[in-house]
């Protein structure tokens, strides 16, 4: 895609419109800080792309910024163990960078190694690789960049909702291998039109869901620990579900947004179900479910998240029937990395001048715990 | 799936309430007739889904009331060439149904040889099978389940274009092979938030789809011989575009909604379109598609609609970078199945008692081209 839309290129001149700040601060730094950042490897990829900025050779595209302004930043994928890149720096790293697509385990035991560090920032959303306790009992501040990638998730659930209901994937595999055999997918594809569909949780990206699922003319409902805003639920035209298991039974597809703390309910679904889960592969009893898409009580499961990232190589979910996985991938669309670029920029030149973050961002804020993590 | 929708019952019903009209014909057929159904075979996957009732074995759920009154009731899936099931019967059957996803080719040979022909039927939409002139001159009439599988075609184009948009397939293959590459997919994944999406031909289908797209955020444009209602433009949010090569090169996806009978315009579109095809594969120049996929001019091409169908083992859009082709699927859900076996056997009913067909429905009426035919 060329990419030239609107909305990217407002991006775009939001990232590269550095130079005001860029002479404010040039002649006066307030202090030279070493900042590392830790993504994921472009490789063969970096060069297709100028937009793709969330790779260690894209660095979010603030190197010359960020070097202009005379502080060092360090780029690397290299991020296990007491030999990698990351901890060759952290002694005397101010400010680490990562992302959950390829995290940097901010340990506790790492924590007590970097004697300078302020700052942990996420490039995009969820700073679970960060021992939050330890870094708040350090005094430090960790913070993210909020909603910065609930649209390219809540798009890409549509997505995963649509390749398993539709059953796509098996017409796929016999365009690419010589075959025509239209039983062999029109038996098990229904449209979406008329099917009951449940979000667990409801926060920002199942909203996003929701909505967009609004037209698609389904039973929408969700169940949360919070009711959404009468009005909007009306907006939306879902329904509100006091009971979880309640509603697991009348859903033809699940969808979870939520962290949940106890185990999954498969066998209370109803069976042909079909599950997406974008938000932690732990929420999950990894061979239930590949147990449950075998027995085809679940008829497709889709997500972007594994118990362990990367995923091992024997993985159950690789192998289980009708699965929709990918790689963690859902927040790192060209336009997420567009926007947690512009906002990990935005946050280290508020942190330059001594200027307070969008509230929102806050994960712990000099060493005190955000009131949902408490 | 479990299919136990509101919708999906409601048709179920409608499919199976025969008894009122079974009791009124038993008695009195009016005449005996031949009905010869040619559908794809489902073979193992027959048995799998009750609901399944568009291939041989399910034969559109009709077989016993149409035995009831007195009918014979051939099925089957072989249809090509002198020998073939069809052609067996061909001399004495007066009504033929058959339908897109596995067409019977209704010639004008065919025609003549079936003297008895009185009704071609086409369960879904789309009746190119049939030659319509020679249908006409011969005084037959040709019917469609008109609207059957708008919604299910409209759904797959949304996903189709999300397949592509956000580059879905590297993904799962990496999942599938024991991979894990973020920058692989990352770098060219995207929202499809803020594109402009163009369809060409914005009759029901090209209708559902921006109804369906609107909760995207994308800018919406449309081309066709006729404008829509500036209402319904602004209820949907899309711009009308007087010239299709205007259109083209603005667009990030375009989709294609109506049989155009020029070439093809790969090379007006913006370098890194996506485009997404159900209406017809001879609309396109096979090679052309495929040499602006390799060469990355076109992003991502996909449908499931191919210039002849079974497509060959070797047509270059099997081969091709970035597709997302299937075999011709999507108008044949499960949904649609029960919907337009629905309309068939509502269509037959008629027939058998001297009734005309709802208006819509009528490609041919009694040897008159319906007006956007003639």
């Amino acid at each position: 895609m060329a990419m030239k839309s609107a909305a990217s290129s407002t991006i775009r001149s939001l990232l590269s419109s550095s130079s005001s700040t860029f002479s404010r601060n040039l002649h006066a730094p307030a202090e030279r800080k070493k900042i590392v950042g830790v993504f994921y490897k472009g490789g063969e990829y970096a060069k297709l792309n100028p937009n793709f900025v969330g790779c260690v050779e894209g660095a979010l595209g603030i190197r010359e910024w960020l070097e202009s302004l005379g502080h060092q930043y360090i780029v690397t994928d290299d991020k296990e163990g007491p030999n990698s890149e990351l901890d060759k720096h952290l002694h005397d790293a101010h400010i680490i960078i990562s992302t959950p697509f390829h995290p940097a385990y901010v340990t506790a035991e790492r924590i007590k190694k970097a004697k300078n560090l302020e700052l942990l920032l996420t490039a995009g959303i969820g700073s679970d690789h960060v021992d939050l306790k330890a870094a708040a009992a350090a005094g430090l501040t960790v913070a993210e960049v909020t909603g910065s990638n609930v649209v390219s998730v809540a798009e890409d659930e549509l997505l995963r909702i649509l390749v398993l209901v539709r059953n796509f994937l098996p017409g796929y595999h016999q365009a690419v291998n010589g075959e025509w055999n239209v039983a062999g997918i029109a038996h098990r594809a229904y449209d979406l039109e008329g099917k009951t569909i449940g979000t667990v949780g409801a926060g920002r990206i199942g909203k996003l869901l929701l909505q967009r699922l609004k037209p698609f003319n389904c039973n929408l409902l969700y169940y949360d620990r919070l009711r959404m805003n009468p009005e909007l639920e009306k907006e939306i035209g879902v329904k509100f579900e006091e009971e979880l298991d309640a509603m697991l039974p009348k859903c033809d597809v699940i969808v979870i947004n939520m962290p949940l703390t106890e185990q999954t309910r498969i066998a209370k679904c109803k069976k042909g179900v079909v599950i997406v889960n974008n938000a932690r592969g732990a929420i999950m009893d990894t061979q239930a479910i590949a147990d449950a898409c075998t027995s085809g009580h679940v008829a497709g499961y889709g997500g972007d998240v594994w118990p362990v990232q990367p995923a091992p190589k024997d993985h159950p979910w690789r192998f289980m029937p009708n699965h929709a996985m990918t790689p963690h991938i859902s927040g790192t669309t060209i336009d997420a990395q567009l926007r947690y670029a512009a906002g990990v920029k935005d946050m280290l030149d508020r942190h330059f001048r001594g200027e307070d973050f969008p509230e929102q961002n806050y994960i712990v804020k000099e060493g005190q715990l955000a009131s949902q993590y408490r």
